[in-house]
């Protein structure tokens, strides 16, 4: 299916592509502000803040910014990016793509997001939605929460339950159907079949997603990063406030063991830019910064 | 090719297995024996031992012993694992291997190990060693060394020379052809494409070893593994005297991160293992013990 009705492939990744670079300066302020929020008793030193370090792609066109936040206090590690690219697909990678038995010329825009907090009681999260054009155009995407302690890691825990229901608002918003398929495509995705277990609480994954409507389905795609922007810094200001121990350190460090273990083994995203010529250091910035494996 | 003259599969698969696990526990003494030796000044606290814990495989008859060495003073971390299987290889991993198209049933026995020590100037090692029987047998298997530190990761450097030396000689008695071939496939083997960066400095690497002569490959295989014995307490010994500073210890951290994309995105025993319904924990026992991703 097409999406005639909104003009050209390259204006609706051109209005999608706005959309991603003005989140992600959404996201980034409003991540520098927890990071000058965070009390200084439990997070010393000085506030970090976001280096914006634009990229271009080695074969193909475009390029895009990474975003990078290091070593702050309250932020352990966050990369917020976004990337535009024209290219061609490799023929084993166009045969998994809708439209690519017509095409190998693809046309893309992201955003994505891995904040790693240095607390072990603030919960890891993980937000990407991409348009994706080949023949056809559609969107894709996903969010997830990962509390790193155990007694975080239910479905019912705070911080899942506040993560879940802004989540479902956003979907519920667009059609009644799409939470309970997204929501069980998250609990399928981000799942590390050799561990048995869930990498962490879940959220919402959506991919191939065309209505036939560029305008709903972008809208959709929006409310995605709306709902994260809403959730999670509510989420981060009720744990900043907690002191953790040393052992929830090493629990943390553990559980970022299966953080680093399902981005290089089962990660759409890495795989893809790995294959694609994306930008290494942008696609590694993803992996924790500090991970144990006892 | 079969191996005709050394008897049935099931014998050369016992001979082959009698020697890892003998190999195994001369390796686990001889580390031992260095976590007592190292220096309390550098390395405080009690010498720490290996622990065996023996599994079976869930599908497939077999099974193996997982040596683990956990949180000693000199030793970070190590694993020395012998395993023995009899299964069926799924059709589409039969296709990758020698005799597979003939049958899916295998026979294999293999000892692999990895080493992480804790102090960042002396190298990590790893071995594996394996014979494997479809509908013909054959021996692989490889050895490489990993300095952490800039400077002692050049072909030229100490531990290097030393460590390339004792694989050149087990190799260099059996065939003048195995050394420059073997060492060759090891560059290629433990190589991070999208890093664009060896993991190491090498070693030797060679897989579907089978020269007609079961005796003769077997007997290259035993070398492989004295070879390792022989050159890795040396360097360890020279090396655990040397003071490190905080920021090399940082390198160490950061350098492992290439160990862990390594054995995630490329190693093929890692694959092989997941795939067959090998053991979780011993496979996942060869990353790192911390790892950092700046």
């Amino acid at each position: 299916m097409t999406y005639h009705e909104a003009g050209s492939v390259e204006v609706q990744r051109a209005q999608a592509r706005a959309w991603f670079e003005s989140l992600r300066s959404r996201i980034c302020a409003a991540l520098e502000i927890l990071e000058q929020e965070a009390p200084p008793e439990l997070f010393p030193g000085t506030p970090a803040s976001f280096a914006f370090k634009p990229w271009n792609r080695k074969s193909g066109e475009g390029g895009g910014t990474g975003g990078f936040l290091k070593g702050g206090r309250l932020f352990e590690k966050a990369a917020v990016h976004t990337s535009s690219a024209n290219g061609k697909l490799t023929p084993e990678l166009a045969k998994t793509l809708p439209g690519g038995d017509k095409q190998l010329d693809y046309l893309s825009t992201s955003i994505s997001l891995i904040i790693h907090p240095r607390s072990p009681r603030v919960p890891t999260v993980h937000m990407n939605t991409r348009f994706l054009a080949t023949s056809v155009g559609w969107f894709g995407g996903g969010a997830d929460l990962t509390p790193m302690l155990p007694e975080q890691r239910s479905q019912q825990a705070t911080d899942a339950a506040v993560f879940h229901r802004a989540m479902q608002r956003a979907c519920d918003a667009h059609d009644p159907s799409y939470y309970p398929k997204f929501k069980a495509w998250a609990d399928e995705y981000f799942f590390l079949p050799h561990r048995n277990e869930a990498r962490g609480v879940g959220g919402i994954f959506y991919d191939h997603l065309n209505s036939g409507d560029f305008a709903k389905d972008f809208a959709f795609t929006r409310d995605v990063g709306l709902a994260l922007l809403e959730a999670y810094p509510g989420i981060v200001r009720r744990r900043m406030r907690e002191a953790w121990t040393g052992q929830e350190r090493k629990q943390q460090l553990a559980c970022r063991s299966l953080y680093a273990e399902f981005n290089l083994l089962y990660d759409r995203g890495t795989m893809f830019g790995l294959r694609t010529g994306g930008n290494v250091e942008t696609i590694l910035s993803s992996m924790p910064p500090m991970v144990s494996w006892d």
